[in-house]
């Protein structure tokens, strides 16, 4: 399960080197994407950018941050990518010229209008360097653009043409502006530094690292424009009924963000909280799978009152450079990336909390490692529903006949597969009050299969990797 | 004084390892381009490509060559920026999706109505990833793509709007077109292997690298399709004067490829020729600077009867990484790049060939080491005449006030400012007979300030480098 | 504050790549050195290394794994430099050959009379490629190997000669060689995996990683010999008051580790305790800094019955190659490496946990992100004693100078420079009973200035790196 | 067949930038030798240096030769990798410290009884980490320093006992000592630069690259001590009847050299004199293989009076990084890196020049090539005679069944495998001659199978890559 991007952006009263703010900013929002990252900078109205594949410390070294230099504008981008594939024209920001004058797009989400988009502009000779939906985004903002005579009315125009996630920042030669889908499936947030420049962030985790002020969440629908002139902000598409992404709280988002006005480590913590109330077992010793399971594993602890102790040590040096063992070496190779501490579960009935179970692998070997490390009764605890049904709005799952809900019909069996005495999820209706009292409203398609839009029959992630026949 | 651009390109009745063939096409074309490189690859219609900075020993390695894998059509390219800057998204080719399929285009020249092309695809709401002409041409093709039922009748239309020099190889998920501008200000040529794959290459050493036959050059205006159905050609834009860039002879192509039917070795055995008729001088040995003025100094020999001697070495490991030494050691480290043999020259009348003077100070540097090792004498011959003007048809020269040619008044000044008892240029008369009695007429614009085109006012390579304002 | 070793050794029964274990084996220690590893593996006798400056994910990849291919027995050795510098010949295991074979020695811990012991085979006409201990202790095995007929014997007569800290794995042609100082300042432990190959490391956490169970430490003066005769143990130098590094409980060590059958977590649960009773205080949360000071902070709530909190989200990104901001941003950049989760103390009186308080600026910048977080008092509690003396035992110290515990007269004036409403450190006593009732015993040099051996005048560790002027 | 080695070495009598004279050096030395390469530099006694596996260009990158810093001496040296294998510890200069100071060593060379000297040291208790000659000298001058009060008397002691090939640069604190073997086996002279350093380099190409003057070659035997009290030069061993290796004219060295007062492109259009008078044959062209051929195919020219001409072109491109096609598209790929220039062959009577033949595969190749580009006939001359013994004293030649020369009886029946209408070799009499009438004598072994000194039973290059059982 991955997320596929975080979007950062910063518009500067004074030229100064913004670049090293988004680059600030990106490390803070790694987590969002690990693919490939990219920065783009206006200095003046002249474009620079340095994108990569990889992580934003290898993308950008010391000689390529300075040759972005500075500037009043820059947008920044880190991505995984699940449409489009390896395609270097796929990493964002996509930067591009047209009639008026330049322009770099970073988006977090995804349409599910995205073809048929596509194919109005192919249809008037437009051309695609990449296969995602966000060059079809600058497409409809550029072709809007024509017709209008300020950039922020293009984006309102396209709005009104783009079904599906997207959270955006936007860099014109003289503007940043940032805007959010009407459904707000993706968070979005924008505060301000000490010297007066303004930013923007997937998440508020971000904004700390550059030490912007978050002043408050950017809402579904709404379009912000930063520039001389100040800050303006569009309405007109804000009201509709908000559909957050539930895994925000639960798995993606940092815990030190706050989205919605509420701390994610918050949530996680209600999460444990009722995941105890809804499901309670007799037991020593509450652990969490580190890093995601551990503050749902506290708040379980804390409303259950079964002591919280450290069951797993994580290496934090295995990176895309470790080679994994061979075959034979597999199985005991597990505990290089995830060692029981043993001391804390042997002879002790064990509850493991986990943010969730895909294709269940992963939890039958933690299970194996606790029970041989001594643990009496393991009882694993999942911090979200199951999930069975695909999300359309940026999330990567697994295909259907790899996830264990799926597979099996009932919690029990998945229970038996993974070896656990007992296992349970959190409830659907207890996710949907993960955020509290804040009114916030969810979208739990992945739970539920019903999703918050129409999902039109073109959707498919597939497209641009088929064959296409010509002539 | 630089080449942009070599283009090449594969077509096979069997699907296999294509990319190979073009990545040993691209090693033999390096001469044209060090400064980027790109492979595409068309499987099944699908299309890969991998581009990079670099040469293409650094850019392909054997996991980069592997992941492009198999298939029918391939094009490539190497490039030496001009326009665009180091953008990423200037490397060819350029790999496009439109309404119809895919394409892949490679480009060598440069246009002189990019600018207007481009604003009619901007009106139409067209948006730009980069600065180099190769996507306008590119987008001009699409746009009559749509109009007609075939990618070659649209190259057809296109080419009846360019105006300037293109070489191009352009693939599509069929078939593989090569066309060349009706003036043929750059080469071009195509042959076939012995296992019945059509190999396109702006030089024949390329053809003789993947071991094809050349067949013949494509002609200027030329549209050659090739595919299933077998080859086709379309000659409705031939017919026009030639105008062949002469530098292609004198200097930018490998000695051992075969432009209009003229080996580059000859014509330069020939230049050696008529500059030893037309600027005969009494001497005891001929030398060459490597490696571009070897060959041209044989020729003199040749027809002088003085001795060809062998003057300098040239040290093969300098390359891109060697670090200059500082200011106060750089002059005695001129040597470690191209160090006499004092043996050939000591107590010698020496002629000394180049194939040209651009700011002076090379030669000024190479005429001092030949007296410092014992010539007595010092007679410089240049194998091109004196560069005045600059070129609008992919040369990269260097800029008016720096060319030692229009700074002086005369080659006397010349002479006395660079060292040498004497200097004659080649003849503009002498370069039209470079490749001999073949009829092959030349553009001599960069001699003359006469150009076969007109050039429009709004010709600048500046353009997209420029502030853009917007709002 | 920093380790400057791990070491590793297996002894397979049949031949297998046996490398691939060592790596697995420096993944798990790559906590101890970050600077330098290195692998040998001896094949029939034949010997083959790879080393270099890196993370082991750096230094290896799979053609260098591939390249040292099988055997019997490899070494591994994972580094930080104090001694020595970045000298390419000190990295290790130091592989030579000699008289009767070849030797390759992996060393964690340093010698106090290493310049003597390398003057005397310096009169020898010994001559040494690097600066670190190991090489001589290498020279001084290899002298009384020629007087013996074992190297296992060899080895006990260099235990001998040798003072200071050392633990050791040596690989002949045939045999593993694992030796500890009498005092056994550093650990060293042996396992054995399920098919039967004999494993020794500084921590049993590299067990666990390559599937071998812990059978028990290695005694403080006891060579063991692992060989085709089976598992012999020489203890005639065993018996000395042992004096175990504490810091290896405090810090150094992986919690998952057990050092004389104490598990790490364990003791650091017990630092936690014993902080409580010795420094309670009135407060609404405990928190401990990432990640070394979390356990002790789960003891003390454990304790105290104030409950734990998480306080802060560690960057796990931010790795050797991220660019610090420039000065002005730095303040806010703190941030980017660790960020407060304000939703735990704001409001709140908080108990801040460290292990170690070294310069204090760091101490500082933290107390003040809590407060800025909205927490209203920090009671800082650090579960080591005050180092105020310099380490000769194979831990790297700041200097005297910066040591803040040594520039300030008393806890007081620590607590006012940091900020903290108040400050305790661990007691000396409590330290030593961190191993609960096992009876080992603690080397406590670096709080007291008493250290178990006398430390001779030569030591110091800058000798090899002055000017040697000759002739 | 590979040369082994090239060594510098320079002394200021100022303090500088050093290591950049040493890495110009070395640029130009660099045919000598590409596997690995090292420089040493002493700033006031204190030994900094940098060594890695490639070519200078990617071993020393900036901030590595930053890093290196200043210094009054340094030594330096390219290896082409014969005996030792890829053992990181045989890259040189050697850098060790003894009893008295600090020592560098670069070696050119092979040493006939390395290992019987080596055996001496270990008996003694010495270690070796490499498995190089060099270690061995090193060694054994160590030894010596300690019995007298001089680093120079200790080469002189240590000279008495090494036999076999080194020419050698050794920095200590405060001198460069270069020294000789007594056969004068391998090149070796000094200069001077003009602000009065003194450099020592294998050729005199790399006294050019840094603008030093070539005073003199160092004499078989003699010893040459740089320091603050000037040059002296210790000759007591000198007075042997000269060895010089004869492949240095034809092969090894740069043309641009000088060795023994002798041009070595001089003495390499001799060699073509020689051929054309010794094996005249009627023809219409002359060609050279490039790099080697090109001089003897001159030489020939000029004697025989028939026209020299350029028959190939090398690619420039092809390095290390080129991945070679698979064996399918071999064939046509030799093209890639040597193609023919047809137009000057074709139709024409040949006489192709190459320095030598070893397996003949080659050869064989190339003139099928010739044919194929029309050719009328092909005769070979080699400017050597044939080599069929193996060479102890630096040169790495193929295994005696695999040279043509030993696996055929007659050069009639060489002609006839590589496809040759006739097939010449130089004589060894005209060997004996290249230097024309300076006296100096060459060592002929590996084409008369007799040596200049005796070669010991033990000698052999595998001793160290066997395995060596313990125990």
């Amino acid at each position: 399960m991955h997320e596929e991007c975080g979007v950062f952006g910063i518009w500067s009263p004074v030229k100064r080197a913004v670049p090293r703010d988004v680059y600030l900013g990106l490390y803070a929002l790694q987590h969002r994407g690990q693919e490939s990252c990219g920065i783009a900078v206006s200095c003046d109205g002249v474009f620079h950018h340095l994108k990569g594949d990889g992580l934003v410390g290898e993308v950008f070294d010391r000689p390529g941050l300075d040759r972005l230099g500075e500037g009043n504008i820059a947008v920044g981008h880190v991505r995984y990518s699940t449409t489009g594939g390896k395609n270097h024209n796929n990493i964002q920001p996509i930067v591009i010229s047209h009639m008026k004058g330049n322009m770099a797009l970073a988006h977090n989400g995804n349409l599910v209008n995205a073809r048929s988009l596509r194919s109005q502009h192919e249809l008037c000779g437009g051309i695609f360097h990449g296969t995602a939906d966000t060059e079809t985004i600058v497409y409809t903002i550029v072709s809007e653009r024509l017709k209008v005579t300020a950039t922020a009315e293009a984006v309102f125009r396209t709005m009104q043409q783009l079904q599906g996630a997207y959270s955006c920042t936007l860099m014109t030669a003289t503007k940043l502006i940032a805007f959010r889908d009407p459904n707000g499936f993706r968070p979005l947030c924008y505060g301000k530094t000490a010297d007066g420049a303004w930013v923007v962030s997937s998440e508020s985790c971000a904004l700390d690292a550059v030490g912007a002020k978050l002043i408050r969440d950017i809402d579904p629908g709404e379009i912000i424009v930063f520039g001389k002139e100040g800050v303006t902000s569009d309405r007109r598409l804000c009201g509709q009924q908000r559909s957050l992404c539930v895994f925000e709280y639960i798995y993606f988002a940092r815990p030190d963000s706050i989205i919605e006005g509420v701390p994610v480590h918050q949530s996680r913590l209600r999460a444990g909280h009722f995941l105890a109330k809804e499901n309670p077992v007799a037991a020593d010793v509450v652990i969490g799978v580190p890093d995601s399971g551990i503050d749902a594993a506290l708040g379980y602890s804390q409303e259950s009152g079964i002591p919280y102790g450290v069951g797993f040590l994580k290496n934090k040096y295995i990176g895309r450079s470790f080679i994994a063992p061979s075959q034979d070496m597999r199985e005991t190779a597990v505990r290089i990336k995830l060692n029981v501490i043993a001391e804390t579960v042997r002879d002790k009935r064990v509850v493991l909390i986990d943010d969730s179970i895909v294709r269940g692998t992963t939890s039958e070997r933690i299970v194996r490692l606790l029970r041989e490390a001594g643990a009496k009764e393991v009882h694993m605890r999942i911090s979200s529903p199951p999930f069975r049904y695909p999300c359309f709005f940026g999330t990567d799952v697994d295909s259907r006949e790899n996830l264990i809900a799926c597979r099996l019909n009932s919690v029990e069996e998945i229970a038996k597969e993974i070896g656990a005495d007992s296992l349970a999820y959190l409830s659907v209706d207890a996710a949907h009050r993960l955020a509290g009292d804040t009114g916030c409203t969810f979208c739990d398609g992945c739970f539920t299969g019903r999703y918050p839009i129409d999902i039109p029959e073109e959707q498919g992630k597939s497209k641009f990797e088929q064959p296409i026949q010509e002539e």
